[in-house]
């Protein structure tokens, strides 16, 4: 038996009706040339024979006088996690959404290892879909794509004979784990720290004194928690969920990055401001200062990719949806996050934690409980996971996305989380499908946000040396190319 | 706004994580001769345009000081409750009762009018089934098998034009509803009778003394509350559940009553207390007094049968599961049954559920919120349900199976429920996935049962008057015959 850590801890009792804590991931795959039509059912057969478990998926939790324990599942139960399931006709990107938006509302069993997997056929352009989902005290979202990862491989033949992940699974951790600003944040970061010396508390102290004075004397580019306007995402959540994904180009974010001198990431976020923006305005509730997104950022060690746990530390942007223009909107995240960087470099990643949870913590904790509030701590999560570098296959069939299907929580009932791989980013989108209707709309929005940004790079873009009036330079081709065969690409996975 | 009566309420506060209180039915149709493929889709795009709703399916729940009412939901959105499924291939009945299972183990989100109803193709057989789940503080059984026959017809054409569940509705009656044996029972039942006259107590406490009496001086037909020896199925109970279904023959069951000059519902009972007993015995675990099975007794009163509300009282049973001959078992239940009958033919329905709250209460209330307890409340729920009479047409395909899925709780991990139909008794069996493992077992010991009885009929039948020694007499072969046929066909649904 082994006690669980104050985070993973935290993830079970902060649990309710409303709000189950498990996080996933959507899988779509192109299966190989001349493939039949019992290819799923064959994978499923052949996937039905690992009966072996490795932790944590073989974890069951058990509770002795109130506190909670991970304890190996004698009974291990396959035919509980594992679950084939076929889409109606026409088998549209459409209903699969439907189907996971539906399975990720569903709470997870406690009696049982706290994960499913479900391989879904029946769409209708051949491809099947495996969703994977899994408890967050188990797993966060960088532990969970490194276990896929794991399980497939850059050879077709070769990613045949792998095993699935319940078979691989994830070694956890057994040092005590960092802290992380949640509800138990405040406790963790005083251990993370004295761990690291009393002398390494000077640094956090000037960092958190010069955040209260870039707050007062009003620096722009600093976004605090707690300060960010309420707006419909702040609400207290539905117990049904809605999922949209699609795959964006790479490409054409990194031409944008490059013009404004930002990080795709930058990009990423300017195309989600955009997209808010719009989604907001259509609904006449669009606040009138900036939303303020909670951007996670891993504080994993180097070394530790192989172990399973939650090394997550917050930092807060605005997104800068005050503003119409694309590339003002652009350049103020972009002095936003390198205003966080520059702080946030400075610090070691128990130095970090301490000064997250100073900073944080206690918007976090009266988010995570539900408690009244005038602000919110953040008014939505966009959190950025990468992915595989390379083609890669699954059991034989190629990885054609890979989309996160994270969790929400009151006060915020809309997150954003991708994966970026190979030439795309796969964008998943989880929101309370009550109070944030038709989710799907933000995934035009995102395309018509890049498009919108790729035209402002065009305007600003000097003049060609020789002459005003010639033809588009080539520069001007290889940026615009891409870019419709790309817009191509992602449909081809839109909802 | 319209407040929920007491009975209602509990089933909504007696709701916790593991033991969502939802009950459903599947019912099985045979699309029409010469229906395309593409019969559930059109299907489902009819079912689609019904958008207008009539109580209680637009009934949505809301809290107001921690009291619960029920409110018209002005933004009543069909997609979220109606939704088309397919099975993967095989496509056996198996599939579809695992799909049922999972589906059933979800709870329902209460921002929502409470229930969900699926369309399920992709049967090997080119059957389709139709799964309706509704929340019991909404119908009990008898209302949702009454709403689901007001969607039907006998006459196929006719049935093609008939509106669905939540379109048709059930009216809820508006006058105070008559109370039940549940943990507000003792109040309920105080007030029934004051209704009555207080002239009409008397009749029950006199009803109560014999109870006493014959309690103490051993009567073995009496079944009392808490008296049961608890068994695996008195576990607390996990969050999954696992539905087992099956049709058996109606001719073959009254033939079996006939011979002992039973009902047909003390064959059913026998035929649950046999294949308990095996089952129990498969895994070292009959106790050595017999089962207590808890017999829900409808107390809806005439010309009631278009309202739908919750009017159950219960009786207890023994199901003489410590006897090994099953004639002897047969005759003990009958016994149990008509003491059980004659106690409670002599109350009115306000009295019956003074009697009942009186003897049952307590014990129902242990029960329920799951507090320690040596003895159960009883081992077993097997309600029994009465069904269509003639063969009946759901959007122009034929009714071939109306299985009840119930509902369980701590302490009650098995649930047996049956509609008689036609030439036919549908059962449908749900449990804990974890507590009651492979309850699908439970089908074939019901059909073997069956046919054991019926050799004690056989064995026991009086010798033709004539010769000792002739063939078969004309009645042995009519009560052979539509055994063998009849298992054949109910085999045809089985899990």
């Amino acid at each position: 038996m082994e006690k669980l850590a104050l985070i993973d801890d935290a993830f079970l009792r902060l649990e309710n009706r409303r709000q189950p804590l498990h996080i996933g991931s959507l899988m779509l795959l192109e299966p190989p040339a001349g493939a039949g039509p019992d290819f799923a059912y064959q994978l499923a057969k052949r996937l039905r024979q690992h009966t072996v478990t490795a932790p944590p998926f073989n974890h069951r939790l058990v509770t002795k006088r109130g506190l909670h324990y991970w304890e190996e599942d004698r009974h291990f139960d396959l035919n509980h996690h594992f679950v084939h399931l076929s889409l109606p006709k026409p088998g549209r990107v459409r209903e699969l959404l439907a189907m996971v938006s539906r399975v990720h509302s569903a709470h997870l069993d406690r009696s049982y290892p706290l994960w499913r997997m479900y391989l879904i056929e029946g769409l209708e352009d051949g491809r099947i879909a495996m969703y994977l989902k899994i408890h967050h005290a188990m797993a966060d979202g960088i532990a969970g794509i490194t276990m896929l990862n794991k399980c497939m491989s850059n050879d077709q033949k070769a990613s045949k004979t792998m095993l699935p992940p319940w078979a691989i699974g994830a070694r956890k951790s057994r040092t005590a784990q960092p802290p992380v600003p949640t509800p138990a944040g405040g406790l963790s970061a005083l251990r993370a720290i004295t761990r690291e010396g009393i002398g390494a508390i000077a640094p956090v102290i000037k960092e958190v004194g010069a955040t209260i004075k870039d707050y007062r004397s009003g620096n722009e580019n600093l976004a605090l928690a707690g300060q960010a306007p309420r707006c419909i995402f702040n609400q207290k959540v539905s117990a049904s969920r809605r999922f949209a994904a699609q795959s964006y180009s790479m490409p054409r974010i990194r031409a944008v990055a490059k013009a404004f001198d930002a990080t795709g990431n930058d990009v990423i976020l300017a195309m989600c401001g955009g997209a808010l923006r719009r989604y907001l305005k259509d609904r006449g509730e669009l606040p009138k200062t900036s939303l303020t997104a909670g951007v996670p950022v891993s504080v994993r060690r180097k070394n530790r990719e192989s172990k399973a746990n939650n090394e997550i530390a917050f930092t807060l942007t605005k997104l800068a949806t005050h503003l119409d223009n694309p590339a003002a909107r652009m350049r103020a995240i972009k002095n936003c996050m390198d205003y966080n960087k520059e702080r946030m470099s400075k610090l070691s990643p128990g130095q970090l934690m301490a000064y997250a949870a100073a900073v944080m913590a206690p918007g976090a904790t009266t988010s995570l409980s539900g408690l009244a509030s005038d602000k919110a701590l953040g008014n939505v999560i966009i959190s950025h996971v990468p992915g595989p570098r390379e083609t890669m296959y699954w059991q034989g069939a190629r990885l054609d996305g890979l989309y996160p299907v994270s969790l929400i929580i009151d006060s915020g009932a809309l997150n954003i989380t991708l994966v970026s791989r190979q030439d795309k980013v796969d964008f998943g989108l989880i929101a309370c499908r009550k109070s944030v209707p038709s989710v799907q709309k933000l995934l035009t929005y995102l395309e018509e946000e890049l498009a919108a940004l790729e035209q402002c790079v065009e305007k600003t873009r000097p003049a060609p040396l020789r002459k005003k009036t010639e033809t588009k330079s080539p520069s001007q081709k290889t940026t615009a190319a891409p870019k419709r065969k790309a817009t191509k690409a992602s449909k081809s996975n839109a909802a």
